[in-house]
This record gives structure tokens, C-alpha cells and sequence, in this order.
């Protein structure tokens, strides 16, 4: 039996508004909201903590029986939702459980990149060419609406680890994984010469890339060769192209 | 000697915001507008057809003696600026002449891009990795000022070709250059299994791939292998990948 909310008022909807702006809400209760119906399928058929749904009146879908659903107006739902056309489908999920990080060959480490969908276009890239990601600091919340929308749902597929560069330097460093940076200098190789297969390569933010502290102790600064017109790539695609060579 | 504009209503105000968000009206002054301070400097470096500046009163900039120069206040300037925070310079340019179409090895063709932001990202790309590109059917135009903005300038250093499917079919075909397509189906070959640098290669939206008319006379098909819950990635990495391919 489906419950049926009017009021903008009711807890649940001033609950979800909380939410979708507000990482420490995320934190602080332990769940976070997503929004569409492709996205909703995703989290049904990948996401164990799937905890409430809301269905615009106008639309149907089909909801594992332990999750609480709740049908309200097309008008409330537009309320709610942080999309310009709502889909009709809101949902809200519990965060998972921290991961420790685990250093591999063949990673790579999110240094900064702050744009949600930058940081969901990465790991949604990750997810297709199964390159383990973690995040350093200073990165966009994993669990902002607009990383999974960008991510295509791959943050539901995938486990989105957290970290310290302190903890991730170290931790590649007792596994003999060489850490590599992407880096702008006359001294970076071209990456197409490095192993990128056995290493962890550090992707940095566009505008500031990758902190200083990271250039001066990783073991190799690495270049993507491009025209000298052009100061750099979007992060996305950076990233894009480092991942690809990883896989070659 | 500087003028001054105080009337949003001024006509060339007008002119500015029906250029923002007006194809046809591009097309018909044969002007386009861009909006921001790095664009600017840009745009005066490698833009022969800098047409007329405008600048918020609080910002300086070098602008060259034969460019008509209009200072604005600052307020008016963000009733006119399609940004939520304004730099504070915003230009008209003109529209470069009308390019022929010449097939290249080693090419990007883009079918139905309409995303700007996702046009301009390869455009950017392509800049970078000195890949010529031509625009088919269904695609943003390339002088809509979100496509600048995304490009990050590339637009005003590259030629940006636009032409048919039919047109591009046969000159690549009199031209020896083999025409490849992005598909996800099942023949479809690994692309790094196809000579790449030697064909010109389709690139299409992520909702609906390439057009089943650019499927049916294409020469190969060729997939990005990827994980297999993934359904896609996003276009513009997609276009980067292939791009990079071409310069292995």
C-alpha cells in the first residue's frame, strides 16, 4: 500500500530538499537523494540501500516490497525535485559503508576536481573501462545528485572510495605502486611511454591542477602531448585518456 | 575614445540578446557573441573578425585601436550577460566564411552533437590533439556562445567545417578514406583493432547514437570495449578516445 503526501510541508519532502543541497544532511543522516527514473532502475537492480521512493501521481514503477513509496502530485514533485522537468521519480538511498583504501595497479586518484559533473562523467568513464577510482581530498561529494546523474549511475555499480593523499600515498608506496601526477611541465613524460598499467596516476582539477604537495612527492610527473596553443583538457577527459592508456 | 551605454535598451543591447539565444538571428547579421574575459583575449588573439567589445565599467581590458569599444555599467551588464556571475566582457564577433568540406585521414565527424557543452568539450579536445573535425546534421551551433564557452576558445583557433552526411560520404569515399562509425553492436570491431589514422570516424549522441542511414553505408563499425552494465559513455569522452586513438 502506497502512502499519499500532499502537503510541501510533510517531514519526508523538507527531509529530501535538505538533502539534495547539504552534505553534512547527507552525513549527518546517512542517505542521500537521487532523481529520474533511469536512475531509479539502477539503484533497484545495484544499490543494496535503497530506502524511500517517490512517484509523481502521473508515473508508474515498479518497487521492491520492503522499500517505503510514496506517490504525491505532479506539482509537489516539482517542488522537490532540483531538475528543471522532473522525471516523476525521486528516491532516497543510505550511504555505504566507508571503504578503506586499497591501493592497485592501474588506479587512478581524484585530486580536487570539485565540478559535479566533471567528477561524474569521471566515474561513470571509470565504470565502462573498470579502472578502480578513490577520491582525495577536496573533491565534489560522490553522493551529490549531480555526481550521479553526470556518473549515469555508475556510483551505484561501483565502489567510490575516499581518502587522504597522506593515507593513499602511503598505502601505494608499501605496495611498491609507483604514483604518477598529471602535470603541465617541460620535465613530465608522455604518458604514452610510462607503464601506466602498474601505476596510480593522480588526476587534478583544471583550474588549480594537481596540489603541490602531490607534484613534489609522486614519483612521476606525466604529460598528455597536445597542441602547445592549448593550455589544457577538461578534467574529464584527462582523466578519459589516462584511464584508456591504462587499459592498452 | 570609449563609448558609453547606460539604456538597456540601447540597440545594440537588443542586438546582443537576440544574438545569444537566436541561430537564425546569427545567421542573418552574420555576428555571434561571446561572453568572458579569457574568450576576449582569445577572440583578439586569433580571431580575425573581432567585431565590437563590450565592457563592464569596473573591468580593463587592451583592446585593439580598430574595434569599436562600448563601456557599460555594471548592472547592465548583467541584464545582458547569459552568465550568472559575469567578467564583465562579453563581444561580437563575425562569422567566418562558409568552409568547403575536405575529407582528411584521421578525422571527426559528429553527427547530432546537440549538447553544447558536450560540443564544445570536443572541440576543445580537438584542438588539443590537432584532430580535424566536421560538423553533420543535427548538431549545436558551434557559435552558440555555451559551445565557445565549453570549446575554452578552441573555436576561435580552429576551422570548425560544417557540411552533410551525403556530402561528407562522398568525398571521403573519392578520396580513398575509409568512413567508420561508433556503434555498440555485436560486429561491430574493437577500435584499436582498425587503422584509425587512415579513416574519417562518426561520432553521435549519446541518447541516439549514429543515424541508421550513417550506419547502413558505413565501412566498419567499430566499439569502444567496455564493461557490459555500462550502456554508453558520454559522447565527448567517447569523441576524446577516439581522437587519442588516432594519434597512437
Amino acid at each position: 500500500m502506497r502512502e499519499h503526501i500532499t502537503s510541501r510541508k510533510n517531514p519526508l519532502l523538507q527531509q529530501v530538499r535538505k538533502l539534495l543541497t547539504s552534505r553534512k544532511e547527507r552525513e549527518a543522516t546517512g542517505l542521500f537523494v537521487a532523481d529520474g527514473t533511469k536512475l531509479l532502475q539502477e539503484a533497484i537492480r545495484w544499490w543494496p540501500g535503497l530506502h524511500t521512493v517517490i512517484l509523481s501521481q502521473d508515473v508508474d514503477a515498479e518497487i521492491p516490497q520492503n522499500v517505503r513509496t510514496v506517490t504525491v502530485p505532479r506539482d509537489v514533485m516539482e517542488s522537490i525535485s532540483p531538475m528543471q522537468s522532473p522525471q516523476g521519480a525521486l528516491f532516497l538511498c543510505r550511504l555505504p559503508e566507508k571503504k578503506s583504501f586499497v591501493p592497485k595497479a592501474g588506479m587512478l586518484l581524484l585530486d580536487g576536481i570539485q565540478d559535479p559533473g566533471n567528477l561524474g562523467t569521471i566515474l561513470r568513464t571509470a565504470d565502462a573501462l573498470q579502472i578502480p577510482v578513490a577520491l582525495l581530498e577536496g573533491c565534489a561529494d560522490p553522493y551529490n545528485h549531480k555526481v550521479i546523474r553526470a556518473s549515469m549511475g555508475a556510483v551505484f555499480r561501483m565502489d567510490v572510495v575516499q581518502t587522504t593523499w597522506a593515507e593513499a600515498c602511503q598505502a601505494c608506496t608499501q605496495a611498491g605502486i609507483p604514483v604518477g601526477v598529471t602535470a603541465l611541465n617541460a620535465t613530465a613524460k608522455d604518458l604514452r611511454e610510462a607503464p601506466l598499467k602498474t601505476m596510480a596516476v593522480v588526476i587534478g582539477s583544471e583550474g588549480q591542477g594537481v596540489r603541490q604537495e602531490i607534484l613534489d612527492s609522486a614519483k612521476q610527473a606525466l604529460i598528455i602531448p597536445m597542441n602547445p596553443n592549448c593550455e589544457s583538457l577538461n578534467a574529464a577527459i584527462a582523466a578519459a585518456i589516462v584511464m584508456w592508456q591504462m587499459k592498452e
